[in-house]
């Protein structure tokens, strides 16, 4: 990987902050954009733009293709087996939704059992949360072990004959980890529950092959993969999409409508209610285009690489606690330094042009269970680079030194 | 309005198609997005890109002002009360359908009564035959006069103290018309119902005051208004949002998540599930800046003097049926030429590089009151040219007269 080349790409990197070099450690709320995203974009707008499934003219043509052509990217670049199984949304969050309660309302009895990780974000907790409260179902939590990690035995002895629904993320948004998808799948199919996975920090950092995960259903965001905001992906199998229902309704997703009553289209365009977000789309081809250019073997080692170059220097620093395992990591790092609130080491980290989140990284539950109200968040991209991660750790130790001297 | 200048700004219209000048009347299913909103697109990628509402560091805080700056946007340009009334969605259809199901599933009771009227589009139809359908609820119609206009005296009969909810269209996607908000608001605040208008083809052609109108919630889409695909508005009075649930869960729409229960953040952004289209917003304060320095006025003067100078023209036309009322129009005129078909007639104009929508216009009750199943539809925008309704004209003569003789 040609790294000045592809940073080249994302001029929003080279720029200063509070009068430092940025460093963009913020990967795990949304990736930075590159450029031939924004020119496919602004090409569509250009020469192609028309709404899609409606036309016979020229352009719709032109859009229409270009849509449905970016569907049977999508599929390809997750291993689906079929296009009609991938469906446009805002987000993952959106993704999430419609699956629980376009079928999860349709099949839940009281009694049943839904079971997520205590290590999910909100977006695939609440959902489930609010599915348990309408139907009655009980939502139960995969714990972590002793690692921070999830806790194999404890999906062990969550998931039984009652489950209906398992839904967990593969990858952590603060842990650094990455779950044993597959493993997930065999115990819950073994009791006949159907597997939703959050991909939302997993595509674009590592190889997805939903067949090979044997997953019911995938979600995940084209913000965090290069591509733009409110774009996202419901991956389902085609049997599963047969039984679910539509959530929204209204545009080309029906067959006929009468004055009282309406029949609807099959997957995809049943699920797709209204204009969706034709740009986004064509923006999201563009970004596998990328992606697939660079390689994502190729991002995951040089992730991988970083993420390991940071390990020890993070741990290095005294009185710092990072979360999840010690011995391994993504490029995801949740820390706190003693006595410090971490939207103060956010705040001191971005005057020195460090780029961190800080707060509870919509994980509340999990943030109790680590027994903290928030944490600052560093998390890693393939286009940043090791000079980055030393000026990260530099700018950090100043700024402890910064607090211990003001409060000292 | 200096319309070089303006059409400069569209590089989309400046294309030959099928070997001729394109024209493009496809307006009211999308509009073109001018260079100064693709400019604002590409620098906030360029240079703010980053999640909001969730960081304390530089990008997020431009982002966040940035995201909130276009609600204060667009509040002003609709004249609500607040910010905290506008509500950012995916589009027109997903604001119909969260009303729908946020207020609708809380308030209705079997026996209760929603009106809406013939023409709606089927996203401000298919809700609310759903809502019915889940609550118990009776799905009324308000029928059309004797021009094919909406009738009043209908509605005053429809509407009733059993009314809770009435839904009607600002201005009709097929017919040419434009609705009496006003009086249907009176009459249905008479009956203590609730208004929601469907404004997605009326917002960017007139000037909207909400609070003039005193409806409850209003709908509409960026992406016919010069802005992006992907972002739609949804505003609804304060009081009401307070009393509608969130219909998407997950990101930063909580307030406090615990491992059971969880409580909402109030409007906006208990709204706003997920990530939301953070460039769409921005494209969307791009596209409001454009219309006001062209001027909404400017714009409808434009719009209507197009269409008075389309409308005899096309009445003159042999064998050709012009829906809607005969004497005035908006830019939008839905027509048949006996014994074409409309995809035919679509088909045959776009040979001729005029861009034409044909099909039920996602009206499908309203084809079957006029006694048709699809029509194909010419929609102007301000940027269209007296010249361009003149080659539109001969083309349909032309394709009228290579149909009568290939059929002849």
């Amino acid at each position: 990987m040609d790294i000045k080349q592809v940073r080249a790409d994302f001029p929003i990197l080279n720029q200063q902050v509070n009068g430092e070099k940025l460093v963009y450690f913020d990967n795990a709320a949304t990736s930075q954009t590159p450029l031939p995203v924004l020119n496919t974009i602004c090409q569509y707008y250009l020469k192609e733009n028309a709404n899609v499934h409606r036309g016979v003219h020229t352009l719709a043509e032109r859009a229409t293709e270009h849509y449905e052509r970016v569907r049977q990217q999508v599929a390809d670049f997750i291993h689906a087996a079929s296009s009609n199984e991938i469906i446009f949304t805002r987000s993952t969050t959106e993704s999430l939704n419609d699956i629980a309660r376009g079928l999860g309302d349709n099949i839940l009895q009281p009694g049943d059992e839904i079971v997520i990780s205590i290590m999910e974000h909100h977006s695939n907790l609440v959902p489930w949360q609010e599915l348990a409260a309408r139907t009655g179902a009980k939502l139960k939590y995969i714990e972590l072990d002793n690692h921070q990690e999830l806790d194999l035995n404890s999906a062990t002895e969550q998931i039984t004959p009652k489950t209906k629904i398992v839904a967990v993320t593969a990858a952590s948004n603060v842990l650094g980890t990455i779950n044993p998808i597959k493993q997930i799948v065999q115990l819950a199919h073994h009791a006949h529950a159907w597997v939703v996975v959050d991909a939302a920090q997993y595509v674009g950092h590592h190889v997805v092959d939903v067949q090979d995960w044997d997953a019911d259903f995938v979600a995940f965001s084209g913000h965090k993969m290069l591509g733009p905001t409110g774009i996202g992906v419901l991956y389902g199998k085609q049997d599963l999409l047969n039984i679910m229902h539509p959530v929204q309704f209204g545009g080309e997703m029906i067959e006929d409508v009468t004055r009282q009553r309406t029949t609807f289209k099959k997957s995809p365009l049943g699920f797709e209610a209204g204009t969706p977000n034709i740009s986004g789309a064509v923006g999201l081809g563009a970004a596998i285009d990328y992606l697939n250019k660079v390689g994502i073997k190729n991002i995951e080692k040089r992730e991988q690489s970083l993420a390991n170059y940071l390990l020890p220097h993070l741990q290095k620093i005294d009185h710092l606690t990072l979360y999840g395992p010690q011995d391994h990591h993504t490029g995801v790092f949740a820390f706190n330094l003693d006595g410090l609130h971490p939207h103060d080491v956010a705040t001191g980290l971005d005057l020195e042009g460090v780029a961190v989140r800080a707060g509870h990284h919509c994980a509340q539950p999990l943030m109790h269970t680590l027994g903290v109200t928030a944490t600052a968040r560093a998390s890693l991209a393939f286009y940043n680079t090791k000079e980055e991660c030393d000026q990260f750790i530099q700018s950090l130790v100043a700024v402890k030194e910064f607090f211990s001297n003001g409060l000292g």
